[in-house]
């Protein structure tokens, strides 16, 4: 796997296409004084107004909300109301987590509390979350009103896991052990549970049977923990060039990510080790953040991490089997799944 | 009017006791990172946990739910989630409102920032966000799915209004003038429409018809605009003591609010001098702030405001008539008005 990255899977650009068009009109609805710095997040627009082509990120929650409307039989167009509802969603989140984890750049440019202030970026994230709900409650198409409340109730639902993960892993900072089974329970409710929603809403919204629903946001759940798992391999190894980051940017943090999980819970000589630079006061230094990763990389914290990316991305595919899906459908969900859980280690 | 402060309504009492209960269940469903620093928002605990009698606020908004239900003949438990879901959007709106204007203490106690730090309020304001959407949407009762869907879509409308208002008063602060209008339809927004929303969602879950909802929700709008012009003279002339701010606050803080826009508006030599003061570079003195208010009440900002007030509570109390609301409800819903709108000048 090492070195080959998969081809971008069509879908993404398709869902795009069919999405964004409503994505900009609902952000356009925002009042003048949010508009800009929310224009700017999605990368449509630079600081000034001026257009940008920097564009939003892969658009993973549409293309999943977009299949799974295909999956249980119905058009595409279905599920946009979904699908730009649980994008708010998620960039609601990114607005603010970049004020939490005080990160100032996102996608190769500054984030948005870095150029328009942290005030500036707590209101625009409350207006994306809150647009969300609006646009599934006021979406003016002809649905009907009981798949609309069900896919609302499912999003504050996700919603609701989603802040919880965060507050989990904010508190991770304060806990000196973290195990592994933390970590994965904090990982499914800050990632798992909208990848869950993202990818059975469209379902949701053509009325599909329950069996079908849970089949698809099971898939989307264990997809969120294999992207999450690989995520954190990411976040220690990855290539600046690639993900945006510096390299062991994680570790420079003292995230306590899956693989750092891994090795701290192990209670070994490893561990200890591993905690005392965790442990050191005041900024590590590159030679900490070197020390750190060759210590995870022998006690097994990066193959574990790779192995529960590989295990999520079979639990996701298994669990499309046997309700009845598309197999156009479950095709390009299969593609899409290997997309993301197989990015280049 | 001055000096005189008129009985606390028994309603607010009666309403709090029907309705606290319900919002401290809510609450208690956050997650255990989040319940401790929402708790303490709210007055039931103090920062270490221990319990605390500081109290919420005075609980207008469950008051207004309660008797929006009793005025359209329905039994006041009918409103307890639109009442619970009102009462969480308002506090999601301090805890961040605390954060964009820097405030310290609010009930005279520190604001959740303050305690927590920024990134916890952050959060805890997202999850009580999030929560009054599920408390409307997940409500055990068995509330009819079209009453809770209008309830929901209202609140959501009601929130952006909120969040809309709260940009534009932010944006006031970069704006050299800011007349009459501008300012009156940032506060309607701000404070009219989530009182509007509070004054009609009892009717809107007993399933009224829309003149009784739209009288009443007329009502609180108005009220709303009476309450901020009475917040607004008080920010400048209230007494620290009862406000739990400074003398001159909002001065200090060069707020547009109603007084200063009305002078600033006028364009004579009055505006002149007070534009001059609010263009001094660094922090104003207690000079300053003595001179503005000054200017302001000798140009009839105060009394301006004043007036503003009771033309907003008489319009309030309009709205009432003619559309068969129940005569001890709506007798109720006057002196509640009245309370609000003849605070102590």
């Amino acid at each position: 796997m090492a070195g080959l990255t998969a081809a971008t899977p069509a879908v993404l650009e398709r869902a795009r296409r069919l999405v964004e068009p409503s994505l900009v009109a609902a952000v356009d609805r925002l009042c003048d004084e949010l508009r800009l710095s929310a224009r700017y997040h999605f990368g449509w627009v630079e600081a000034d107004g001026s257009s940008s082509t920097a564009g939003s990120g892969k658009g993973l929650r549409p293309a999943l909300a977009v299949l799974s409307a295909e999956a249980v039989g119905v058009d595409a167009s279905t599920a946009i109301p979904g699908a730009v509802a649980v994008q708010l969603v998620h960039d609601f989140s990114l607005v603010h987590d970049d004020i939490i984890d005080g990160d100032v750049e996102r996608r190769h440019r500054p984030t948005v509390w870095a150029v328009f202030g942290v005030d500036d970026a707590v209101i625009t994230g409350d207006a994306l979350h809150n647009l969300a709900f609006q646009v599934l409650l006021e979406a003016p198409d002809p649905l009907p009103t009981e798949e609309r409340v069900r896919a609302t109730t499912r999003l504050v639902a996700a919603t609701t896991a989603m802040i919880a993960g965060q507050a989990a892993d904010m508190a991770f900072d304060d806990q000196p052990e973290v195990d592994l089974a933390a970590c994965l329970a904090m990982e499914a409710d800050k990632t798992g549970a909208l990848l869950g929603y993202s990818a059975s809403v469209g379902a949701v919204l053509a009325g599909a049977p329950d069996d079908q629903v849970d089949a698809l946001e099971a898939f989307g759940r264990e997809l969120g923990l294999a992207f999450q798992a690989v995520d954190d391999v990411l976040g220690i190894w990855g290539d600046p060039a690639v993900t945006g980051k510096a390299t062991g940017n994680d570790l420079r943090e003292r995230k306590k990510s899956m693989p750092v999980a891994m090795v701290l819970s192990a209670g070994d000589a490893a561990a200890d080790e591993l905690r005392a630079i965790y442990d050191v006061d005041g900024d590590l230094t590159d030679e900490h953040v070197v020390r750190a990763t060759s210590i995870i990389e022998t006690a097994g914290g990066r193959d574990g991490t790779v192995t529960e990316a590989r295990r999520r991305l079979d639990a996701a595919l298994a669990a499309l089997d046997d309700v009845g899906l598309a197999a156009g459908a479950v095709e390009e969900l299969t593609g899409l799944a290997r997309f993301v859980a197989e990015r280049d280690f």
